[in-house]
């Protein structure tokens, strides 16, 4: 505990940040953070009373979940599910941590924003980054050489906050994977149909879906003469083709990246061709691209890939595009990338962009994407044993977020219950009756409330089913019960019918199918 | 990055750590944890070729679930969350990690057992340790008054492991909670009626569930003559019950709390006490009991309770037990414990009571606990403002893995997977053929697979079916091809018949209803 001096000299000195960031007219953002600190300083220095006050938030990038945006959780949830579980996927669950070293060396410049756990004594831990990495240790550690599977979790990264505004710093991923060895481009086409299927049944309007291959880049890197140190570094230059011009791209690559002009041309050529199987077939009569093994192999997968996708019926949305780069080190084929047409403009300081698509730096309006990744699962393996692998992560946050706003434009009210019917009376007393014919009704399985008041108004009751969204109310009263009635009453319609206390059940199910 | 003498060094001084269990036969969870540190060692000093070696093994106390684990726990997880809607509850999420400071000071003695995140620059965080503390801070953040809400999500204790074999240190709580102010006993009595209906539905065999109130336990420790701050301690001796027979309980009482033999004595006549609504109303009558203002309260709503879990059907299963006595601080009235009759044998070093039902200690075989706290999100509260609430955490990890041993012993084999058909053949070249059919069952919305295969021998794709319990097999051939037809074969019956094409995806979901 700080001496009571040392903290009241930091309070001041944090409302002098404070003030002056607001005298500034610092962002949002920043001004919460710094009265964040500012409010915990005060909380251990203790309230008034010498009470503890504590600081009313969610750790900074984080954010609950209340019950509308479950609801539409859930429904996304269910329609992604749905796809998975109709390609044949099983699903496996890790833990939430892992030994830090499992995580080392596997994202490149992006492990500095890895959380790790305190060293409390004993293994040293760290939050997961994503979940390719864990299910790559799952298969070594567990010797799977085949498996079709999704895992739906959250996963963890301490983004810079001045960097990428309105980023989460915890939200979901929602992976699909084929692990094994097969026939080529098989897997890797039945991912491109579930991306295909998933985002047409979640009604996000007109989307594309970017194919392109990592043996491809690399082979038209060398052909351009871009020296193999400068790889990486020109293809992360690359990915910017879906935010920046190509003549800020060609700046970046000359001024910055050191490239010869006449290099970043030859570039800019190739990156601006967008095709189908056609572009494959004539690249492959490129007189310099053929002649590079690693292209060639790419390009002889690109066409086959394609042919699958004629008969999957995709290639409506598909298309081979040489300006698609994505960053993370550890794909080794084919990568892809979905993208919405229409952008739905985000309100102001919503997140975007957070979820496993926007690895690598990605257009406005990606919603999914993957690749193939044979070499990430030999890494884990004391003998180096490969098991190839492809796979998608549907960008899940960025779709939620899409979600939330149709509904909020939409004059649909999003139910957060799925209950069936009110047990109310409008008589006193009558607490009893309404308890025993709601136990009824929950022993027939029918979603029922009853409100916990001994004499609620039925004005009151009829307005939590309004509120709610609950269809029909039940209504108890000393002549229905003498009739061996109940009162059928429809919210919306306001009708109300007498029905025989014994076919009661039936009629609630009739009328809520 | 440690100097390499160094990490030789301490390589070979854990090498003896191991050693040393081994040769004292220590039990293989300590060892294990030694020979993760050696292998760490190991790794970070690098492998033969300088390759860096990696520790196959998630962290201590956590686990994978497998695909077959994942089945029964969607299964489980069904019939909790239909019983939690059937009663017209939202569902909510809050993140992982909260301010460390929201967690400080709930939980008492167990607050050790928090998982910290490192302090990497920014705010303190830590692992929540169970829902409840996190529901409260959601509350008092958000003003919310009234709600009804589930939460399943994984909660993080830092157990010893040397006091608590086998535990998990990642856990899943599911809980069921009522927060607002209502007419007393209502809502008490429904958390009451869930776990009935739960537990049922489940259908782990006979079980009870305990009732007791934390007011009647303070007024019997008051009237028995136990110094108002031996209320706690003595308290956690009763909750031994379960375990000790009650002359080892007394011992503790006499001996280690220092407590006068005759006071021992009175309690251990009220803690014998098991009844119902009968049992309140005769300790109503107490001469002693009765005086005390807190006793009396309790007594009072205990016989209300039982009035209405008569309604609600569930009184041949909830008995009214002076000897229950739940450890955590937060609870203010009822209290109650859900607790299976018959003992299923856990497997050697399955771990067991790590659910949220263990909270103070719980006697084998609990599988739900809760009770009300109404001055918990006050003290989340800057006013201090009190949302009175009750609920109630099915402890699933047992669960599990009862049903995970019902699994095992069952003949019935579970399927991990969904898929309704799988689409081969017995000849070579149709892959085209195969991947078109699969498409339209797909479009169909049924779940169909196909092996990613050009020529897959009809033996390996039946074996699949038999493997992954995929009941029908649609066969292509050419003969099939040029009749427009398709062979759908019933894979336990192995019998065949010819299905016209365009029926084919009406025979399929006719036999897999």
């Amino acid at each position: 505990m700080a001496d009571k001096a040392q903290l009241q000299e930091a309070i001041k000195t944090q409302g002098e940040v404070v003030r002056k960031l607001k005298s500034e007219k610092a962002s949002k953002e920043e001004i919460d953070e710094e009265v964040a600190k500012l409010l915990q300083l005060k909380a251990q220095l203790g309230g008034d009373e010498g009470k503890h006050v504590f600081v009313l938030k969610t750790a900074k990038g984080t954010r609950d979940y209340n019950p509308k945006q479950m609801a539409i959780r859930e429904k996304v949830f269910n329609i992604i599910i749905s796809s998975f579980k109709r390609h044949g996927a099983e699903t496996i669950d890790t833990p939430v941590f892992e030994l830090k070293e499992t995580l080392t060396g596997k994202y490149g410049e992006d492990s500095k924003l890895i959380y790790d756990l305190k060293d409390q004594g004993g293994e040293l831990l760290s939050l997961r980054y994503d979940l390719t990495v864990p299910f790559a240790r799952y298969l070594a550690m567990n010797k799977i050489t085949n498996i079709k599977r999704y895992h739906i979790a959250k996963v963890y990264r301490r983004d810079n906050p001045a960097m990428t505004r309105g980023r989460y710093r915890e939200f979901y991923q929602c992976d699909f994977d084929i692990a094994g060895q097969y026939d080529a481009m098989i897997p890797d086409a039945e991912c491109l149909k579930i991306v295909y299927e998933i985002l047409n049944e979640l009604d996000l309007g007109d989307f594309r879906i970017k194919v392109n291959d990592r043996r491809i880049l690399d082979g038209m890197f060398a052909v351009c003469g871009v020296p193999d140190e400068k790889f990486r570094t020109i293809c992360s230059t690359v990915d910017k083709l879906d935010k920046m011009a190509w003549e800020d791209v060609k700046k970046e690559m000359v001024n910055e990246k050191g490239l010869p002009e006449d290099v970043a041309d030859q570039i800019g050529e190739y990156v601006s061709m967008q095709g189908g199987q056609d572009l494959a077939e004539r690249l492959l009569q490129d007189p310099k691209l053929s002649q590079n093994k690693q292209a060639y192999a790419g390009l002889t997968d690109m066409k086959l890939l394609f042919s699958y996708l004629e008969l999957f019926q995709v290639t409506d949305k598909v298309v081979f595009d040489l300006s698609l780069a994505r960053g993370l080190d550890y794909y080794t084929g084919v990568i892809y990338e979905a993208i919405l047409s229409q952008t739905i403009p985000a309100p102001v300081s919503t997140p975007t962009e957070q979820d496993g698509a926007d690895e690598g730096g990605v257009s406005v309006g990606s919603v999914a994407g993957g690749g193939r990744y044979d070499g990430l699962v030999g890494m884990f393996d004391p003998k180096g044993r490969k098991v190839p692998c492809v796979g998608v992560s549907i960008g899940i946050e960025r779709i939620f977020s899409i979600m939330e706003q149709k509904a909020e434009l939409s004059s649909e009210k999003v139910r957060t219950t799925e209950t069936q019917v009110l047990v109310a009376s409008a008589q006193k007393n009558l607490l009893e009756e309404r308890l025993k014919l709601t136990n009824e009704l929950w022993n027939a399985g029918i979603k029922a409330e009853v409100l916990y008041k001994k004499n609620p108004k039925l004005l009151s009751q009829l307005q939590h089913c309004e509120e709610t969204g609950i269809p029909l109310v039940a209504i108890l009263g000393e002549q229905e019960l003498k009739n061996g009635v109940v009162k059928l009453r429809n919210v919306a319609s306001r009708e109300e019918v007498d029905v025989p206390r014994a076919d009661l059940m039936d009629e609630i199910k009739k009328r809520t199918l």
